[in-house]
């Protein structure tokens, strides 16, 4: 059978898979992300690893139908990346570069957009043609899948969900330069940012303020534990979350939102304060996208990397 | 030359077109629609009145590649219509209704989205692939075009701009039950509403006052007179726009956003309200989509039907 690879480039680990084309993941490795002189040794590590690992398993490059690479920044359809902030890179085509070191295709996507593709093809969204996934981590990222394949945008910023403006009343100014993103306030930063902002307002008693250093799984964690403060704070977010997700129903209405990172580790229960919110919006059909969990984990990209390769036969 | 035949069906007429398959609109005509009996006679109608003109214009069944229809309502994506309020319709599949009656095959969208493939193929969105057409009418409606093809979404909700959630602090209601939708702002309704709440909180002088009964045409005229009342809603209803737009960048991220519309005849001194506040938006990218306007106006849904069938082909 033949082989493809998942490059998952980040900007402190590049994480690597060595697939069968019917999906299987045969291994996994990692190596460092060497981002000094702008970035200029990281194509060439991935190359070195790739080949080695094909010697030592005894895999001639005709086996293999390509390598797919997420990286973590905007691509546009032709595989140029104009920057990339977090590995030094500017003006770069690495689908191009990394092809050429390799001696068989490379295709690239942003990050986001490829850990989608993993969640459609194998994770949470698999068995649906129309996809949206959430990553609630640092910020919120999302991917858009229609018909089975990434949707890019024609500037790249197709599913953008995380910069969508819910909250023109936001007071504060989100590290876009917007106000009132869905990213400061569903992401794990956003919730930490939310806890402290209603702790500063209130007296209510709250564990949170015990500790005053807190981070997102300690908000979630007390919301849990019935904390009324903590709670107020995760439903908030998890409203603006659905006002976020009712304008994606309304413009590319997928099949089912598929929600990972972080902040998802609290499962069930944070869906079910995001899926009353989000019904509360959806007027137009009583038919809409269901919210499910994502099941990837920090795997998703690697695998939709793959995915990617296979895309292209 | 092989021939295509346009449906574009309203609450009221039929408009119907032929074409060459090149795209030459050869020929257009109109008929009422008779929505008595549950809208029992409509495609009857439709398929006695496209029999006469072929015979009249001496064209057989085989020249003939399809028939493209345009319905006001959601349909799926194998042609089945739930309901169609305005034209008594429920539980019908119009596509294979229509294409028993003719003889050859009929291809069906929604009409907004129909629409919307017209200004792509004929009109304003001509020379790209990627387009958001946008109607300014009675209510608001778009429809986009990704690769060439209508993204009708998974339950009939794709490019619902006109109910985006985009002012969370509207006192009223919309008529599709949410708050604060597009459509309260930017359609010809909404401005004459947005005029008569600022006359009744103001005590400024305008030209509205005057008259007490105006139309969206007269709170535009008024506006570019310079009347200020009317100036400041007309922007606030560019405003709304413009979030509603950001939505659609940062999801589907077209290359050009086409306005159309009985709205959209205030022209270029509209859309300049528009790019203020849509380039005030949008953060991720100085590359973003165009704003310019339809071109086909009547005729849109018309040609959009055709390309319907030629997508086909």
């Amino acid at each position: 059978m033949k082989k493809c690879i998942g490059i998952d480039l980040g900007g402190t680990t590049v994480k690597l898979g060595l697939f069968c084309e019917d999906g299987t993941l045969v291994e996994k490795w990692e190596i460092p992300t060497r981002t000094e002189e702008n970035g200029k040794y990281i194509l060439p590590d991935i190359a070195d690893s790739i080949k080695e690992k094909l010697e030592t398993a005894g895999i001639s490059g005709e086996e293999v139908l390509g390598a797919g690479i997420g990286v973590p920044g905007p691509m546009l359809p032709d595989g140029y990346v104009e920057t990339c902030v977090n590995l030094g890179w500017r003006d770069i085509n690495p689908e191009k570069e990394l092809s050429e070191l390799l001696g068989f295709p490379v295709y690239g996507g942003n990050d986001a957009n490829v850990a989608a593709l993993g969640e459609f093809w194998q994770g949470g969204g698999s068995g649906y043609e129309n996809v949206v996934a959430v990553t609630l981590g640092t910020g919120v990222g999302s991917g858009i899948i229609l018909n089975g394949k990434i949707l890019t945008g024609s500037n790249g910023m197709g599913g953008e969900l995380g910069h969508l403006p819910v909250n023109r009343d936001e007071a504060e100014l989100c590290n876009c330069g917007g106000r009132g993103c869905v990213e400061m306030y569903a992401s794990a930063t956003g919730l930490v940012r939310l806890a402290k902002r209603h702790l500063a307002v209130s007296e209510e008693l709250s564990v949170l303020r015990v500790s005053g250093n807190f981070t997102a799984k300690d908000v979630l964690d007390a919301a849990k534990a019935g904390d009324e403060l903590a709670e107020i704070v995760v439903d908030e977010a998890m409203n603006y979350l659905a006002v976020g997700l009712t304008m994606l129903t309304y413009t590319v209405d997928p099949e089912v939102y598929v929600i990972g990172g972080g902040v998802s580790k609290a499962g069930e229960y944070l869906l079910d304060k995001l899926r009353v919110h989000y019904d509360r919006y959806i007027k137009l059909s009583a038919k809409r996208a269901k919210i499910c969990l994502a099941t990837l984990g920090n795997d998703a990209g690697l695998y939709g990397a793959a995915k990617l390769v296979l895309n292209h036969q």
